[in-house]
């Protein structure tokens, strides 16, 4: 499986639908590096173009994997051993593709259907288990700006529940995705 | 459908097996809300016979619900509305059993696997489907005190990756577990 996923905080709507970059929320660190580590992801990149952002994340990373925090918690450290932190979406492909030596197909995921565009859970399992080098993405704040929806190969269909109601956390969603996605 | 959750704060261990009631973690009230509202759960409980914790837990209740948030992020209300805090598992049985005129199944959830006690996620799924009354509980800290795992009619499987790595945080695990149990 040569899977990666990203967490995008820039370019991402805010709830006015205007273009932002978005703070790094901590508790996505960890609750996707866990995410990440249970489902065998290569790396989760986390992508911030802002350096005092960068900066917090590193923070976090450094306290679980060389701090106090590889002490208290190895599990913590296995995870967060995972995260990468870079500035643009381009970076990590770039990345990946020196990993990997070929271009990873670019999967975003968007809460809403994106009409003719949307390939299916099924789908995109099929990809990752034929052995394609894959890059999941996620937005943060209010969503992936469509500039970037447009640059993805695909788009996935998005959780839908059963109560027409579909407005999980980032955290959440990437959870059940990957279990969708790679789970057993 | 008459499925609820509940979020266990004690009996749960510590990362030292000791028996102990948990802190509240608002972010855990505010992502299982939402995994709740999505899959058409009809309540949320939240579990904790500490009266500080319980204030706590219905301030952050209100506020999106009656205060400012509510108006902020109506769909968080959505949410948020399902939530409802008791002090011991027994009253939210209790008020189960008021609500359905029925006695729920109780499912409790475990990262380790419970010897000729698991139940699958088929099985649970069929069972939920037939219209069985049944609450779901989560455990927080490091899990459900084995009191209330001896105590319940099933033991549903844990979560197993690709990895052998067992460590999801419980608002992940929760979404993985409903997405599995009641997903389309």
């Amino acid at each position: 499986m040569r899977l990666y996923i990203g967490l995008v905080h820039y370019p991402v709507y805010n709830k006015n639908n205007q273009t932002i970059a978005s703070a790094i929320t901590t508790i996505d660190l960890h609750d996707i590096a866990r995410v990440a580590r249970t489902y065998d992801v290569k790396r989760f990149f986390v992508i911030t173009p802002l350096k005092d952002q960068q900066v917090l994340a590193e923070r976090v990373k450094k306290h679980w994997i060389l701090g106090y925090g590889a002490q208290y918690n190895s599990l913590r450290k296995e995870a967060l051993e995972l995260v990468t932190i870079v500035s643009y979406l381009e970076s990590a492909i770039d990345d990946i593709a020196d990993l990997e030596g070929e271009l990873p197909l670019l999967i975003a995921t968007d809460a809403s259907i994106q009409k003719n565009r949307n390939i299916s859970y099924e789908q995109a399992r099929t990809l990752i288990q034929d052995g394609r080098v894959v890059i999941l993405i996620f937005g943060t704040a209010w969503g992936l700006d469509e500039v970037i929806i447009n640059h993805a190969d695909y788009v996935l269909a998005p959780i839908l529940g059963r109560a027409g109601y579909n407005h999980l956390s980032v955290r959440t969603a990437a959870g059940i995705i990957l279990d969708r996605l790679v789970g057993s």
